[in-house]
């Protein structure tokens, strides 16, 4: 029986670096040689980033994209990876339109190309958009065995390719993906991928990338499970990895083309081998152990975040400190993402903070080793009060905008990337001001839940006791009432249920779009619910006239609601 | 030959109004039989207004169209329109999902119904997303006539309905449509309809939306076109209509179902009608001249202002006038849509305005009746500069910061809408202040570039002349050279190419997506290019990371490109 060792390069592509992606394919095509594999892997489009959105429908970009993969059987070449089976994601352009495409590279040649055959177009993908559909299913004889590949959604979606590789008969099945962290979407791609490796009567070698891109987390999660669907092995999530396995798969098939169903051209080439290399055995495949869910959600936080930074070429971060639950984590997770020395937090208070949370934003300062700075509000609020003569909500958004002013002004000196603080359940209820605590160019715990917050806060500090560390976020931070200290006294439990309540009836109104009958029948008291359905819908409709700094997604770790800025329809009218 | 009277409906429907605009679907029904019409056409989807966005996906949301649907033939009968064939758009969905659908009412009952076969997904749209598609072919015979329909892009995809239409043979096509507005479309949506009119071998009625929605502006343009092509009768753009028109219409067809293409179902019904009734002779139909580019420019623009104001529910309008083209041009548009006691422009003069500037501002209010006030912003400047120890750009963005401030605070007391000033190359190339000049929620002329905005205003004021009015817009407005005034000189030339060559430049790089060497090859100067491709891509970065107040859609009229806000690919490298 033929034993391939398999490479998947679990990696940390840059949307529009395509110098560089070509740089990462190579690099990770010299460690997989060097460890003895005849087969790398490497994810969906990754020679351009994924997603491109609309940069699939410019036609230089996709040359661009087209010169790296012809260049790339070369530099395989010249640096002595000829022999290496490569198969690597890109963007390719034919006369039908743009194409979410696989080459399969060796001995200086791209011997077959994969077109992905399903093109999502549901959450956050917008595929349909921007590719033309394949309809191929090339396979490759190499070293007696028969390899197929598919990409992505083409797994997801039933009686598509995978089941035709089923019917013509194929010994491995590769799988290259893009496929965005969601809260334990890990344990539904495990079940996904077993059930298509026993329908496809191979094994399955998924290859996933990770790190951040924009709004979404690539969390990895690479693995390899058997024709009957057991998980042989599994990459660490969040970080680069090559994940080394060594199959024995059949090999010496017939060759079954006529079972191919209507609609699918099979496409077959052989290609020619060097005798088997003696090599070392590998180490034994790495399996490693899912993660909390704290654990995953704040390892998918700090990865996005660090990522936005670096990737768009910031060096370092600034932020408001008010003392409240939410920026403590906020810049915690900087922190951790960046390191305390690119961190820059301010403390800006106002007549209305309250002597403990100018000591529990200094406190946090001293805890994590951020940069720290005070920039009393007062004399900027003054001004506009008495010149506008302002009062009450007027009064009140011109501090958070002074807040703001400041912070883009510092921004402008020194070069940072402003982080915005909010939480996902302030601002799913409109508790927050526009270009005021909404400005900054990102917001790392927007798709976070208030009661999710304090979870992670609580679960943060646990760690860093557990290893002996100074827990980052003061206690006091998160046992306070929380309060938004734009007036005198001013409790968030005036404006709003409890947090608890609320992101229960959040999760049923946002997350799976109930209507408001379903929840009153789920069990929720009809009264509450209309309250938390008409602050949703005014703040949505806010929201819209007057679109926030950074974008925001209701949905956790998805795609933001797009709803017409024009709507006069509401759940419950007001 | 039978005769029937076609009323075409061309309505301004409100998105998420269903109860409103199902009374503008009833009295449409009432104002048609009242000329005498045998039957009545509604546009695309006009039941929920159009596009929904993600409401489609909302079930409770779809339930409301479909129960609003459903009511709809006993409302007819009671106000005695039973005998009045009524074709209208609605969201329906059924086990497969949402569809853009229409449905045939007449006597009390909704006879059939047809689902949308093409949905577009370029462009503004996104409905491959949201519906599933349809695949029959309905006809309608009535009195001794047969009727087939069709929605909107069924009629811009060759090998589609309208030609599956013409092989099993109609007397009559209705298409439904949501078609927005883009600049001299009219003439080649008239081409498309006289040529499917042609295919199809019947006369085409074909009913469009009028009136704006969110970036949207419908224009209506509904026309008859006989079966050879040749235009009937056509609606005045942007105003409501109802189009009345008698045809005479052969009749009498042999049923040749089996003439049909695979993959459409055919669906016969035959309506019992009352004789006919006496009716005056129609007017004659109406053949509304096409309007001039800049009428029609201007009329979009209003329109849309208009309806996003009143559609949201705002009365007022507040905008900061600078004595500069764009801001004049705003404020004649704000007072040409809401009239002048709705709109309230702010002068905030800083220590780097000069007296013509402040006294154009005063003459442009004169001219135009609007409210006015000064509010100078030197000590709300002075504030931050000295506090935070601001210079160069911190201090120029921290003067467009206070005007921010300052109509958003304004905006809070009085409950104005704030509306931004940018123009479309302005923002193109970054020359604007993100939360200061950016601020508003809804930009009126971002759609505009700088060259159009002065075209415009001349035009605007030559209109007023020749109807003996006092021109809107100072001529000094008009004619001095622009500058943002952020430091003492300053001219926009100091900074940006010649705004004739600029917006030429512009033209190729974002509306028709060129790549640097075909813009070299078109003859533009290749350091020239680069600046501005330069420019563009940075701007697009930093909109990317701190998007702006208002969004910005730099294809005319079009849709905003998506990029990733991560994206180190750029046309230039720096």
């Amino acid at each position: 029986m033929p034993q391939l060792r398999i490479a998947l390069a679990q990696v940390n592509a840059c949307v529009g670096d395509i110098a560089g992606n070509s740089r990462l394919v190579l690099d990770q095509a010299a460690r997989a040689a060097a460890a003895g594999a005849d087969v790398v892997a490497l994810p969906e489009m990754v020679l351009t980033g994924y997603p491109v959105e609309d940069l699939a429908l410019r036609q230089s970009f996709a040359a661009a994209s087209r010169q790296a993969l012809d260049a790339l059987p070369g530099q395989l070449v010249e640096a002595g990876l000829g022999e290496l089976l490569v198969v690597v994601g890109y963007l390719d352009a034919d006369e039908a339109g743009p194409r979410n495409a696989a080459a399969i590279i060796h001995r200086g040649k791209v011997v077959d190309r994969y077109f992905k055959h399903h093109l999502p177009n549901y959450g956050v993908f917008d595929e349909f958009r921007y590719f033309k559909a394949g309809d191929d299913l090339p396979i490759v004889r190499y070293r007696g065995v028969d390899l197929g590949v598919v990409i992505c959604e083409d797994i997801w979606q039933d009686g598509g390719p995978v089941a035709a590789y089923g019917d013509v008969g194929v010994d491995l099945l590769l799988v290259l993906n893009g496929s965005p962290y969601e809260r334990a979407k890990d344990d539904v791609r495990g079940e996904l991928v077993a059930s298509r490796a026993r329908e496809a009567g191979a094994p399955i070698a998924y290859v996933n990338l990770v790190g951040g891109q924009d709004e979404l987390v690539f969390d990895g999660d690479s693995m390899v499970v058997d024709a009957g669907g057991t998980l042989v092995a599994r990459a660490p999530q969040f970080v680069e990895h090559l994940l080394v396995v060594d199959l024995d798969l059949p090999g010496g098939r017939p060759e079954r083309d006529d079972a191919a169903p209507a609609g699918f051209e099979v496409r077959r080439s052989t290609l020619d081998v060097a005798p088997e290399r003696d090599r070392t055995p590998s180490a034994g495949p790495t399996l490693a152990e899912p993660l909390s869910d704290e654990a995953e959600v704040w390892s998918a936080l700090v990865a996005g975040l660090r990522d936005y930074v670096r990737k768009n070429r910031f060096r370092s971060v600034v932020l408001g400190l008010s003392g409240g639950i939410d920026s403590a984590v906020v810049a915690a997770l900087a922190v951790d993402a960046l390191g305390p020395d690119a961190v820059h937090g301010v403390s800006m208070p106002s007549k209305y903070s309250s002597e403990h949370s100018k000591g529990d934003a200094a406190d946090l300062a001293r805890r994590t080793g951020l940069h720290f700075q005070v920039q009393p509000i007062g004399d900027m609020v003054e001004v506009f009060v008495s010149q506008l003569g302002l009062t009450g909500l007027a009064e009140e958004n011109v501090q958070a905008r002074a807040r703001g002013v400041t912070l883009m002004a510092l921004s402008n000196l020194e070069g940072h990337l402003v982080l915005a603080t909010g939480n996902k359940t302030e601002l799913a209820v409109g508790y927050s001001t526009i270009y005021g605590d909404a400005v900054g160019g990102f917001a790392p715990i927007k798709d976070v839940p208030k009661t999710l917050v304090w979870k992670l806060a609580r679960w943060r500090d646990e760690q860093a006791e557990r290893r002996g560390e100074t827990p980052p976020i003061p206690p006091s931070s998160i046992e306070k009432p929380p309060s938004a200290e734009l007036r005198p006294g001013q409790l968030d439990t005036d404006s709003l249920p409890d947090y608890e309540l609320l992101d229960d009836v959040l999760d049923d109104y946002v997350e799976s779009d109930r209507g408001f009958d379903d929840m009153v029948a789920a069990g929720f008291d009809a009264g509450l619910i209309e309250d938390v359905v008409r602050m949703v819908d005014r703040a949505e409709y806010k929201r819209r006239q007057y679109p926030p700094g950074t974008k925001i997604s209701l949905k956790a770790f998805g795609r933001d609601r797009r709803l017409p800025i024009t709507n006069t329809w509401r759940e419950r009218q007001p």
